[in-house]
């Protein structure tokens, strides 16, 4: 399970994480020799699209916070064991659009869940598993929202105020996670910037990620 | 929350305890003081009905050991906001089918997955609250297979078999749980004798639990 490189793309709603994993995934399959794919959460295999529904179901608004989280959790076990686990013992680069730092910033930080317990929780349904490169992409909050709503001149608001506060727990969360990062497996990209440059960078830090990985074994 | 009487119908597959509980309800109901509610696991209200689908999913071959029991802490969590919690707090008794011991009976002693930690995600489920009273339906291995079979001369095949061995490593499990019971919460039936004399233990048990209780405030 460890031959294979696990690189999950992280961030803010509005980062462009996905439009930047999607637009890296077809240039890094042309240049690794190795395979590569690319999957996100929650979701990528039959059981876990089945819980997304839950979770997103607009009829749920009763749905409490733990639960949730523990609905995300539980796809993110299925996901691990059906589909990253296979891929990484055999070799290959999984890109995942979202991992174990999507539940801590958004569960812990945006909702004041227990972060240690969402740390346990974790490490539980990924057998304890981390990622060997975490892609962070930073976006200042205006520049994120703005990006969801395409929308700049619109008026503000109650629910866009809330919006705005999620947005600004879950951005210092992610700060939290890089700055409490012990094992050096998150870099931080800044997302603020042009598509193409965002695109560039993340381009070579993967290389240069994969380079290091064939160099070491 | 503590003001209501937490009741669990716990026991392996064939003790009759769902029969028990439909019968000793409306006795309750006319006996009792207080209002009585019934509800089940996994289950009880819209969102862990539709876990409970896909954890029934005949579709669902491939789903992990882990995923199922996170999905079953998920559904109990919701159950728990949604419907115990309330109808304790308004001094309710809640008799529940099947509870925070099934997941240590089945997953746990029946599937071998880590018993601590299914007693971390019980508590983080359930915010640490334990019923006040746990009846424990015990049923030999033949008599409860036979019940669910009701066909106790077919020829016994290979899913027989694998049936009576995890039947009795379930049974094995509540054995344990009884006898680590520190809180002195459970209380074992025997369930082998006919419906009836089951059913007058029962309404006696859940009587006596509820005059100490009223006793006690």
């Amino acid at each position: 399970m460890n031959k294979g490189l696990l690189i999950s793309f992280e961030g803010p709603d509005g980062a462009g994480k996905t439009t930047v994993l999607e637009r890296v995934f077809p240039l890094l399959e042309e240049r690794l020799a190795r395979p590569v794919i690319k999957t996100r959460e929650p979701g990528g295999i039959a059981i876990a699209e089945k819980i997304r529904e839950i979770i997103l179901d607009v009829a749920h608004t009763q749905m409490d916070s733990k639960t949730e989280l523990l609905l995300y959790i539980a796809a993110r076990r299925q996901h691990m064991v059906e589909k990253i686990a296979p891929a990484l013992s055999q070799g290959d680069v999984v890109l995942v659009d979202r991992f174990i730092d999507s539940s801590l910033a958004y569960q812990g930080y945006g909702r004041g869940l227990d972060k240690a317990a969402i740390e346990w929780l974790n490490a539980y349904a990924t057998d304890e598993r981390k990622p060997d490169l975490t892609l962070y992409f930073d976006v200042d909050t205006a520049t994120g929202l703005s990006r969801i709503h395409k929308d700049t001149e619109r008026e503000v608001n109650r629910l866009d105020l809330e919006k705005k506060h999620l947005h600004e727990r879950v951005r210092q969360g992610y700060q939290a996670i890089l700055e409490q990062d012990g094992d050096h497996r998150v870099v931080k990209i800044d997302a603020n910037r042009p598509l193409e440059d965002v695109v560039q960078e993340t381009l070579l830090i993967i290389e240069q990620r994969v380079k290091a990985d064939e160099e070491l074994s």
